[in-house]
Formats: C-alpha cells, structure tokens, sequence
C-alpha cells in the first residue's frame, strides 16, 4: 500500500506542473495514472470513473454511485479526495458543465468514448496528451517503487530459475506457456500479463503467439514472461533457452548477444541517453554482423505499466536520469532459423546501476 | 477460429454501414473490435497496429514491422487485407497523410494518445464513436458467436458447480478468489476476468475486491466470476450462497430476487425494450419492498467483452432483437447487512431465449 505522504506528494507534484498553466485540468481515468494518483485499482468499464486534478483545489474523484464502497474499502482516503458520486441512468460529463477550462491534459490511456465525450462538454477547450504531466513523474521511481520492482523482478527470477524442470521435450508451446502462467501467479503475482514461448523457428517473432508447435531437441526457445504484483508494479525478463545442442552458429552468436547486453547495463553508469543506450547494444551487434537481425529497440521503461517511459530507442534524445527504470533487451532474428534475446530490468543510480533481475543469462540447455 | 465467410460477412457490412457517409473511414485498434473485424487479438500497445477500414477499398492493417509475423501467424488473411508495416522509429501516423477524409469513426475502445495522434493528421475531419458502426454489428450474434457463447457459459457453469468443494469457511476472500481463479484456467478458459467474492456485510457491495476478510458461518458469499474463451468470448455468472443457515430476513429477500430473475428470463420472449426488461425485474422487487436496495441496472450485453450492447438498463429504449446476448442479474444490497445477485446470460431468439448458464440458482448452503 503505498503511505499517505507518498501520494499527497505524487498529486501535489502534478498539481504543481499544472501551475504554469491558466485553467488547466488533468482528467485521468482507471489505469496506471489513476493507480499512481491514488493507489485505487479501479476496474475500467464503460460507467465512468474520474480522477479532476486542477491547481488550489482539492482533487475530485468521480465514480459510479454502485463504486462508492468498492472505492473506499480500496483504501481512497476522503481528507485526500473529494468523492462525488453519479447515479445509474445520469449523465456523468454533466457534472463538469461549470467548468471554465483553457487546457484539458487527457489521461493518454482514457478510452475514445470517454474522451470524445469530455471534448463534447469542453468543446472551446484545447486537448494535450498528459504525458506531458505524468511521464515526468512516473518515470523517476520513489524508493518505494524501486523496492516493489526489486521484488517483482525476484518474482519473475523464480520462474526462470524453475524453467528446466517446466519445459519437457514433446510438449507444445501452449501447454508449455500454461505452466509458466500458474507458475508466475505461485511465486507471488496478482496477474499473469504476457507469456512468449517461441521455439526452433518462432524464435525468430519477436512477439509470437504461443502455437501448437512441438517443442523439440535442437529447438531454441525463447521465454519473454512478465506479471504484475498486488502492488501494481510489473515484472518482465526474458531468457532463452536450448533443448538439447544447438547450431554451432547459435552458440557463437549468443555469445555476441550476452556481450552487448552486459555491455549495455554496464553502460549505465554513465550520463547517457536513452538513444546513446540503444547504441551500446546496437554497435556490438552491427560490429560482429547481427545488426540487421536487431529489429527492435533496446529496451523500455517499466513501473505501474510494462511499457512506460522513459523508452532505450534511437528517437530518444533525452538523458537517461536516476530513478528511471527500463528493460535492456537486445536480441537477433534470423527468419525461418533461429532468434535469442537476453532481458533484465534495471534502475539508474547515481554514478551506478541496479539490476532486478538474477536469473542466469548464459544459454540454459534443457 | 473464425470462418473466412464469416470474417468477410463481418467487413462487408462495416462496409456497408460506413457507405452513406461520404469520404468516411473506420479506424480500429486492438481490443474487442479489432478481434470482431479480423480475428487478430493484437497486443494493445504503445505502437501503433491499426485496422482501416473504408467503402471500396481492401481493409488496410497497419502493423509495427516487428509485429509483421506476429499478425501472420495468428491467422491475418492477405487475400482480405493489405498489410502495412511501419519501421522502429518511424511515425505511422504520416501513413494517413494523404487520406482526404471527412467523417473518421473512431474506435471506443482507442487510447486517447493515439485518438489525439488521429486528430493532429486529420485535422480538418469529424470524429465520431464507431460505436455508431460497430454495435449493430457486434450486439446481433451470429450462429457461431452463440456457439461460443454456449461453450464458455458451461463452463463457468463448471466453476460454480465445485463451489462447495472451493470454499472452506476459515479462509478469507483473496484464498477464496486465487482457487476460484485456478478453476477458472482449468475449466478452458483463456484468462480470469474477474473474480467477485463478497462475503457476509462485504455482500452489500456490488463490486466488491476480494479483502483479507475470513468467510465465516452465517455468512452470506455473493461469487461473480468470469473469463475468457481461446475464441475471444467472455462468460459472467453469478451464485449466491451462505456458509451454514443465513438469517430468515434474507432468506425471504432471496426468495423474491429469484422470482424477479426468473421473471425477467421469460420476458424476453415477448416483443420488448431494454427498459422495459429492466423493469420486469425492478417491479417485482419494489412490490416487495426491496426496490431501493436494487442500486443497479438488470444486464449488461456480452460477447467479446463482458459488457457491450445492448443494456438491460431504464435508458436503453431500444428493442431487443434475436441475436442480443446479454446478463439477467437483478440483486439487492442492503448496507452494514447482506446481499445478494443471482445472474445468468441470456440470448433473445424469435418469441423465445436461451439460457447460457445453468447451475443451480438455489441458495447454495456449505
């Protein structure tokens, strides 16, 4: 649970970005801002549920008359927010017709419905991504939060670390990906979020769908897993995996791909971007001719979402700053053979790094 | 899997709907839409995968290039779409450049960060919620859809059937949820939606989060539960039932919800609206004196969501037709006391209904 201190100073850090700007109001619906806010995991439906920040003015939560006991039994302490309730059959945009608004900051992940409606009651209103508000925040970690993604990243450690004993050659991926997902919630998560088991040729998707294929001696296996705790904070690493020997030309190429991605955490040590950091990995992998087999970014930020800001990408010119939390993910695809990708999660310090993630990196033979 | 016929039937008349409305076009994100339209069950991220559809033109689906065999492999048929992919660190938006649109129907369930990028682009068009498209597609089921619905329905049919053995008073309601979860899985469900588990005064909460409260005897436990189907659609039942003998009071009360639920079943044989439905089951309950402790509308539709159109509420005055699958699940809550929800899925055939749910609406005594 996270204290009270805490969340008076994440809305008074947002209250405080919004100063600068004359009748502004941030508008943030049930999701990760919502959460952060307010510690309230409210489900998302089509009834709306409604966090109002503006400046010099105690934050309104509006949610569903039949809400009202679920909002608090969550823990929505009513010295912090103003609750206000709409009954089933009512309108709730009505209830912010008095509104003299300049800037609407929108909660990037509110639904189309709801913000078509909001632009329907603010219709001389200007409309701005709150990113702009909530990126800032969110992407540097409170002490709290660092502890919470520590222990989610020990979580999903257990997981690999038990992967010998899941995957049996002669099973299929599905059935391989049903056990990792009882696994993830065994070791302590609340939700099971993505399980990729890729094999022999799938290796080489990226984001493969789990299939009926058989998993087989000399198959490389990819294993991108992640869950989020009762806390809200996510886990995410990826190792791979042989059944058996694989292709000598595997072997010398996972080499390459566990340098570059030591090399990348080790970089982040230093003040560096978070395209400088994309680069790392990306030289050592274009330096021994894998680079046109890395298709994708670095890594992303992680928190109360697994993909948030700040992102380890070739367009992010900003520098990566202490607290930032992210994925550094390199990999290779080769397409109809074979792919890899090695992932841990790690926190920037001060003139040093954390990481999250324990399990082994070197290539695990099953 | 969908059928080629029926995903084309499905296309052709968005089509279709989209065809009055000069210069207009449909833009789908993943979710429940993009799942009807083209059987692909995308990851909702922060890239851009984007199905656009308009009259007289191949849908288009826009795709991260690292999500290209990822689309493949799940079944993407490039005989009824064009295929687009966009390259890391590209804008995708810039692919809509050239469109000249007048009318963009807009996905309701689109993230607010994309439906802005959309609003930049087209700058000068209407946006409009393709819920206007959408729901008479969606909300009318097809044959197969009813199938699948059938199928998922017996089988949280399963999960309340073992209910007795689930529960054991002693344990609180997140020991409870986790082994309601577990069955859920191991039943055939693709995922856990929900899991409501309110127990003795927590009953009085509609949408009550399972808390560390022991389940202890004279308690009343309100279970309303729901996955997933592999298939795309969702199940949602609810049971009451009481840990040994509850109080007369409630007893009583039960006896009247059931009759009202009961009622509300056999009324959707007849020709009627969704208020009108709503109000078969509020009229029983206010004849007997619990009228103001039903806090909430008789159903919701269901599908690819667990709730859609159309409602079973006082402001939906639309009839209902053959084909509408939607919730009967009238209930009472009286604070600081008890509560109780009995709740089956319902599909309207012509001058008659089919019953998704089967399990005993008895209050259940363990």
């Amino acid at each position: 649970m996270v204290s009270k201190n805490e969340l008076t100073r994440r809305i008074t850090n947002a209250q405080n970005s919004l100063n600068n700007i004359e009748n502004s109001i941030l508008l943030v619906t049930p999701g990760p801002n919502l959460r952060y806010l307010t510690d309230y995991k409210a489900k998302n439906l089509e009834r709306l549920t409604c966090l109002a920040i503006s400046k010099d003015r105690k934050p309104i939560l509006v949610v569903p008359e039949l809400e009202k006991l679920a909002a608090l039994g969550a823990g929505i302490d009513e010295d912090i927010f103003d609750l206000v309730t709409w009954k089933e059959g009512s309108n709730p945009y009505d209830l912010f017709n008095n509104f003299e608004i300049e800037k609407v900051f929108i909660d990037e992940k509110m639904t189309a419905d709801k913000l078509l409606a909001f632009q329907n009651v603010f219709n001389k209103s200007i409309f701005i991504n709150a990113s702009k508000v909530m990126t800032p925040l969110r992407s540097v970690k409170s002490n709290y939060e660092i502890e919470e993604l520590k222990n989610v990243g020990k979580m999903i450690d257990l997981v690999h670390d038990d992967m010998s004993k899941i995957i049996q050659p002669g099973m299929n991926e599905i059935e391989v990906s049903k056990k990792i997902g009882n696994k993830i919630l065994e070791v302590g998560h609340e939700t099971v979020d993505f399980v990729i088991v890729a094999s022999g040729n799938n290796s080489a998707s990226p984001h493969h769908e789990p299939s009926n294929k058989i998993i087989e001696s000399g198959d490389v296996v990819v294993i991108d897993i992640g869950g989020t705790s009762y806390s809200g904070y996510c886990s995410d690493s990826t190792r791979t995996y042989t059944i058996g020997k694989p292709d000598k030309d595997f072997i010398q190429y996972y080499e390459i791909l566990k340098s570059a991605q030591e090399s990348a955490c080790q970089a982040v040590k230093k003040v560096l971007s978070g395209q400088q950091l994309d680069n790392v990995a990306r030289e050592i992998l274009e330096n021994n001719g894998l680079g046109k087999y890395f298709t994708h970014r670095t890594g992303h930020g992680i928190g109360l979402e697994t993909h948030e800001e700040p992102y380890v990408v070739s367009t992010n010119k900003n520098q990566l700053v202490s607290g930032n939390a992210f994925s550094i993910e390199p990999g290779f695809y080769i397409e109809n053979k074979f792919g890899a990708r090695i992932e841990d999660i790690i926190v920037k310090k001060e003139n040093g790094f954390l990481r999250c993630n324990d399990s082994s990196r070197e290539l695990v033979e099953i």
